[in-house]
């Protein structure tokens, strides 16, 4: 029996310096979702989610990371058609070559510390923030309650 | 622009006991496809991936698992239509509950040491039991040759 289902798959990486900070993109190609967050990009048909990882970073930052390791993932189901949309949200803290920015959005280090204060956040990345720094949180996903949505982490 | 693809979303879960040993299924229920794995199945339509190992553990293990932890993803293309399937791989060691059998296999405690060198492992459970246990490698998928398929670790 098939029990296949419409998902879109995308990832997203924190790339760390070892210094305390990460690598942060002020996101600017879109329409009406702008603001910071994490390089990170679709996986596209035909390809695997962590050779994905390191394709977007190279497109995003420059950079080749070496050995990403999947922290964890958010899902919601979107409210237009009700379809599964999953991120997964990786982790790096090897990497060579020179950092270069993309049409996507300037890329720079910014302290770990300070981003969780921050307000320039991009919508629904501060939830994501808690996957990527709590090593007991593995998910975030939305749950629909009467009348809006509850975040839940797990 | 709509990424979307079909996507077959399934679960499995290492429980330990703290003392060395792992929850075992010897998986009897499938026509052609028997032996030893961990306990796990399908994310169904519109559940969250965390909580359905949650929902799957207590149906196949009789045991509540609490904050189950993602270690990894397996993924493949099915040779037959090409579309992709993702094994979610989760390691849990708090939980309660009494030990219960399903008609999906019997459930024992198995020593994770000598698991590894075991014969009766079902076909394609060692390459996950590889992601389960090595904390630097976060997938498993086959890559397509020539002639065959090759096994990837990342």
């Amino acid at each position: 029996m098939s029990r296949m289902e419409e998902v879109e798959l995308t990832n997203m990486c924190m790339i760390c310096d070892g210094n305390g900070n990460v690598l942060v993109q002020n996101k600017v190609n879109h329409p009406s979702w702008h603001g910071w967050n994490f390089p990170g990009g679709h996986v596209e048909t035909g390809e695997y989610v962590t050779p994905s990882v390191i394709r977007e970073m190279k497109e995003e930052t420059g950079l080749t990371v070496e050995n990403p390791r999947l922290c964890g993932i958010k899902e919601f189901h979107k409210s237009k058609d009700g379809k599964r949309y999953i991120v997964f949200l990786y982790i790096a803290d090897k990497f060579s070559g020179e950092l270069r920015s993309s049409n996507e959005g300037e890329i720079f280090w910014y302290p770990l510390s300070e981003l969780e204060k921050s307000d320039k956040l991009i919508d629904g990345f501060g939830e994501m923030l808690t996957v990527f720094t709590d090593s007991n949180i593995s998910e975030v996903y939305y749950e629909r309650t009467a009348d809006d949505f509850k975040t839940v982490y797990c």
